[in-house]
């Protein structure tokens, strides 16, 4: 196997010399495209749009033909392994995600087994073959999945939920099926990644989505403790090449420390840290993702650009280490060119950066 | 004046010895407690309730006679300033409180005026003084009010968003329309937390409930700015006694350093933070408050008190700089007799603690 085309994408995230900084943007395959609004109408629903691995790969290629983006992200849903357990995911419009069959009896719980990704998720493999096939070599492919404790979010709230109670009082009043639910999913999430890397993904990264609303030792013992069991089993070279892994805990600044120590290449980071005191703090461990508030996108385009230029400044001197990225998905209210803007000033402002350097 | 026969609560925030670790819970006066929904019921709704003097100190008393609190906070809303600076707030069942207009127009946000408290914001004021004639001296009173980036998000926003795109927008294109908003808002904040002290508090607390959205950089230009002008501005002392003031952003714990900077007394955590690293950082400067997940009081009464226990071990030796608290609001489906367990566990707890440590 050959790296893609563009491989600044790989290398910052090895902490290899990079042209220019990287950069993709979370959900970029999103709602704010107007020919991604166009697919999924044609797909019937959210749910046909992830199980159908043409189309799948059709959104996927979508921000890449528009943008001059150095990575494609595979484009599902973090909720694919609890429907292939069995939970019965579905989408109300206007509600989020929602499971037929929560996760609420001790029997239930008992009963968990984790689904053979070549099976139950068969689509989501046959889905990267195919972008992978699509993109020749272009740039990289990231496989990705929800975390063990943000997907049981779901299981047990059974959708989304403002204050995770019913997942909560199972952590303080029953740590023992906690720790089941946390335990068969993350077998499962690392069985998961390995058939993505398997089928043709580049990269993955773990998306704690929820676990920055534990406390600082419920953190440790109910989030971190099963990415990093993920990270230990992950496959970590395929055809004499690294696969790099990022994860992502959104609202985890305080904790920067312990999630780098897992074993990851990359930490992803949201845009409430300082960039720059995230690198003091473990850049010689992990190179860095992140950090825009997607809200940015909103302004008008000087403002984007110079906001883009304050985190690579931030970021500081090297030519390595930094993919940038919005601190969470893109709002799917975003203007299409103001995403242009972004990725032009993130391309031509890290390359004057780098001559500066030198 | 003289101190509250239980003075516990302010010789905490003042670093003075204390007999036991107080505590007082955020949101104490509530939903969850059966008497407050049946005098809601009788005030018709909950922006009346606010608006009645004698029923809001009626529900401020209620959780004192329930449980052995260590301080009371004013029953308010904390929307009654920007109701006050005519942008007509009002509540619909289940989705949280709006605003009939909100600000989004330039000649709006140049024409806002500070309200004056005694005169639009008299009802707060005459609460005050009931509540504290009620109390009797048996513990202190606590004055609040919203932080001015927090009020400016539901101004904006004119109401709770998922995203606070609109506020997002203003900050990034027009920031000098944001500051102007924030200017006018902090004065309206210190006039009013000033006429509260005036009235009869004997504390006040600043909730920043959405700063911890913002970046770092835009929480100090924003958010904290404002709410160091408020506590510069702030009436110190009365009678010959300090007047002390918690701030408390939501998220915050990546900036304590410098929240404990601006001159308040004490700093409100959330349940994020583990307590003994907070008081690590910034506890030669202030006092601490905080910071049990308020789901916590889900699990059995014994799951309850050894949390609570690990919070007062985390905290660590010393007779003061503590206040125990949430580290958020108690929800509305807390189970009443929860409470009585965590009340009692931190007054007979934190005893042992102060005999052990001598």
């Amino acid at each position: 196997m050959t790296r893609p085309r563009n491989d600044n994408f790989l290398r910052a995230l090895l902490k290899e010399p990079t042209d220019h900084t990287p950069l993709w943007l979370m959900r970029q395959a999103g709602r704010y495209l107007p020919e991604y609004c166009e697919t999924r109408k044609r797909a019937g629903s959210f749910l046909q749009l992830c199980k159908n691995p043409a189309m799948a790969c059709e959104v996927t290629l979508q921000p890449l033909s528009r943008y001059d983006l150095d990575a494609a992200i595979l484009f599902s849903d973090i909720l694919t392994v609890p429907d292939a357990m069995g939970l019965g995911l579905y989408f109300t419009e206007g509600e989020g995600p929602k499971f037929e069959r929560p996760l609420r009896e001790e029997w239930a719980i008992r009963d968990l087994t984790a689904p053979d990704p070549y099976d139950h998720l068969r689509y989501v493999m046959d889905g990267v073959s195919e972008i992978r096939r699509a993109l020749d070599n272009s740039v990289p492919l990231i496989g990705f999945s929800g975390s063990p404790y943000t997907l049981a979010c779901y299981m047990v709230e059974g959708g989304s939920s403002s204050d995770y109670r019913r997942v909560k009082t199972m952590i303080y009043d029953r740590p023992d099926l906690m720790h089941r639910i946390l335990s068969v999913t993350a077998d499962s999430v690392t069985a998961y990644l390995n058939a993505q890397i398997e089928s043709g993904a580049q990269a993955v990264m773990i998306f704690d989505s929820w676990g920055g609303g534990l406390s600082a030792a419920a953190y440790q013992e109910f989030s971190l403790q099963y990415m990093q069991r993920i990270v230990a089993g992950l496959i970590k070279e395929k055809d004499g090449e690294r696969i790099p892994s990022i994860v992502f805990t959104k609202g985890g600044g305080l904790w920067l420390e312990s999630i780098a120590d897992i074993g990851c290449d990359a930490l992803g980071l949201d845009w409430t840290i300082d960039i720059g005191e995230a690198r003091r703090r473990v850049g010689h461990k992990v190179a860095l993702q992140g950090n825009l508030d997607p809200n940015v996108l909103f302004a008008s385009p000087d403002k984007i650009a110079a906001e883009a230029k304050k985190v690579l400044d931030s970021y500081g001197p090297g030519d390595t280490g930094h993919v940038f990225n919005l601190g969470h998905g893109i709002s799917q209210f975003t203007p299409p060119d103001h995403v242009t803007t972004l990725v032009n000033t993130v391309h031509e402002y890290s390359k004057i950066l780098r001559k500066k350097d030198k």
